[in-house]
């Protein structure tokens, strides 16, 4: 790597820091960088400043946005009665591309950590609880792994003192899964979910 | 999508431009760049501009430098009696990471295709033809595709005028493969170029 230029390093050395880019495809990254044109190189670098500049958290839903309150939480067609608690606001996007759900989110901005340091104060829960009146449908949508379902878990503790109806995502088969390629802890929770036909 | 800030938007089209980075990664890593400090987003921003205008190529050999003439070029160390001709400034680094050659380098800039309009005028041809003296030893060392294969055909008749040593990487079985994986066209290839033990 002697022969390689100092900024040509120092470029394969940015991309290596993003997740999921390894040490060879940083250098081919760098390298198609040299190849296409300079004008096409100062939007991607002009995109990475302006999205650090525009963007920040809806004060609402703590969603990302440019504005004040985020599209989301404006849009007077969705029901401000049903709220979906996700863990970040990428699960947002995810939930949008389903075209199933009409009402309105919230971000945790994280999960219950305790050996990493994250507690109940670490995450925007307290505006959760705000937000929440009685009569409201509330879903809780963390992921199903050991820490969103410790922060459902909790949630479900402190949200149950109100008079809402409070919801958790269906854990079951994945559509269009064969049965022995399931893991038995899934298997056992599509079991007891079971829904009658 | 509609929910995504413009800026946010952007940033993803950006990074799907890139070879080998799909919608799925782009939004990954847009979701990465919002969370990282805003420091760390510059020095990728600053590091793609810099490689843009600081990076051109050797007057030499047409890799990338710098400087006037490339590090390789300019280290006196090296034999300057040897040239690997190489498709790209990029197969450089892959040879220089084997330790194993000590001369110079010359960059085509491409390959023959005459399906994609690029002939021999396109390539850095009449440069390496002038930087090659009798008694001299070429090393072809372009992809063992039909591309690379074509344009290391058309260089040794070109060459062939010269009194140089001309030589092309051997194609064989990779070291640590097993015959049972090697298609046959290799495997021709191996036994046709048998070295006597």
């Amino acid at each position: 790597m002697k022969s390689l230029p100092n900024s040509a390093k120092k470029l394969i050395q940015e991309f290596s820091n993003l997740p999921g880019i390894g040490r060879k495809t940083a250098q081919r990254l760098t390298f198609y960088i040299l190849q296409i044109e300079k004008e096409k190189v100062s939007n991607l670098s002009q995109a990475l400043l302006e999205i650090k500049e525009k963007i920040h958290n809806c004060i609402v839903c703590n969603g990302i946005t440019e504005e004040e309150t985020c599209s989301i939480c404006t849009d007077s067609d969705r029901d401000s009665n049903i709220i979906c608690v996700v863990e970040h606001s990428h699960d947002i996007i995810v939930i949008e591309k389903t075209n199933g759900f009409n009402g309105r989110y919230h971000v945790l901005g994280g999960t219950l950590s305790p050996l990493d340091g994250v507690g109940p104060e670490d995450l925007n829960i307290q505006n959760l609880f705000k937000r929440i009146d009685d009569g409201m449908e509330v879903i809780l949508a963390t992921n199903s792994n050991v820490e969103g379902e410790t922060t459902a878990l909790y949630l479900t503790k402190i949200l149950s003192k109100k008079e809402i109806r409070l919801s958790r995502l269906a854990r079951g088969i994945p559509i269009g899964s064969d049965l022995g390629y399931i893991d038995s802890a899934t298997l056992v929770r599509a079991m007891e979910g079971r829904t009658s036909v």
